[in-house]
């Protein structure tokens, strides 16, 4: 699994369909979950976010490949690491992982692209200076600490 | 089924869990894209009241009973009936049927109070009384017509 | 809040809606959650549930009542506690809370009744008696500890 | 918008987050509901082929450019294109478009690739002849009608 920040999570019913699995679109929410709370993590809370600044990150691309399914009851990580850091983008890597057994099983990789945008004009802008410094901040401690 | 708005859907893979069938959260969902077409055929969009005026409406209750399950492909129909119709709420009784045979088939009820609110406080509120005559006149209208 | 086993999460962009508010057909996951993660203390996987045994838990009844709204980034807990407990059904009363200042705010009340059913014929069946076992264990224990 | 299989649909309070847009992983919800209107207008039903064959499609990989966002009561339109069509995998191109004015406006633009795998082990299979053969069919049809 390597090193990366990590948000556990369960699968409920609601997360799987029919065919007994977690539906595809499903690993998009806990991405956006487990970026969440790295986010929080790193001091950025994003209802505050858009109430104190005029900006909101908005995702600009997905691309995500599935290697395994998950079903009911199976109990994931997801990683959260940064690939590039921009003045107004984040490019981010993220793995599901079913961690039922001792062998963890890898589920999706996936890329992640997030642009910061003006809350009104949905325009692209640059991150806030204090919230890039505490991405910046956290992305380096994670480097530096081998996560 | 007796005679009330009706709004057509399918039952997609999204729709459904891994019991095979429709998750019960999900006949929320339907109850609300069959108000909100129900609204919107009486002339009042919800984008629309939100930008316009200073309120929107949310649930305050919502009750329902399951009698049987739909499942991926079926083809549904929502019905939306007004109960009460009050200055500040609007009470509907909405039934999910399943339509793929020549005997349809009743698969919920529900009861569902609907306020509205002030946008920004959230706090009840009258419904505007442009809006309020567009849904009472939509309602009589449906009346006299045995819908 | 009372006495009662407690479940808690947040609120992700997943959880809310275009009104800043949590959809409210999204608190029925979040009781969901709960009801499953009160099994799983109990002893009794769902997965395991319809794999081992020829039956599964679906919802019946599902009633609530909205008090307050939950936003983004918001934190929750959620109760479950059994109302009545059946040889086929269960009653859950279940409510969500907010956690985010020293003062609680109740956001929603529900009641549940869940029933076990055939997992081929979805009719009603018993609930297994090892199961039920353990579902009147738990639910002894939590009102002897005065949970 | 190019010809290709069109599927209209709403967006509904459901579809849209606290941004006040539609959140990113319901395009995916939208385009798989797309793909499965056009495999039943090929004469392909979902339910039927697992029912029926002892496979079912799972989405392999999927990669999705985010242009402009889509807000609550918005038209949109979904297109279908198969890129590749291969014995076990299918590669579909599909976009979503917004179709509120006359001129519309393309939101985003998705690469997904299905594949077919055995129900139990959800290992790779081969599409079944008769399944191949309609969907075939169905894409030469679209390609000479210029669609």
């Amino acid at each position: 699994m390597g090193s990366a920040f990590r948000w556990p999570l369960r699968v409920y019913y609601e997360d799987t369909d029919a065919g007994g699995i977690v539906f595809y679109a499903n690993y998009l929410k806990f991405f956006e979950r487990a970026r969440t709370e790295w986010l929080r993590a790193a001091g950025v809370g994003q209802q505050q976010l858009s109430s104190e600044t005029s900006c909101m990150f908005v995702v600009k691309s997905a691309s995500i490949d599935y290697h395994a399914p998950a079903r009911l009851d199976d109990r994931l990580e997801i990683s959260v690491r940064i690939q590039k850091l921009g003045r107004a983008s984040v490019l981010f890597t993220q793995e599901a992982w079913r961690m039922n057994d001792l062998d963890p099983v890898r589920l999706c990789t996936g890329s992640i692209r997030v642009g910061c945008v003006d809350t009104n004009s949905l325009r692209p802008a640059e991150i806030p200076v204090a919230v890039f410094k505490k991405i910046s901040n956290a992305n380096a401690s994670m480097l530096a600490a081998g996560i």
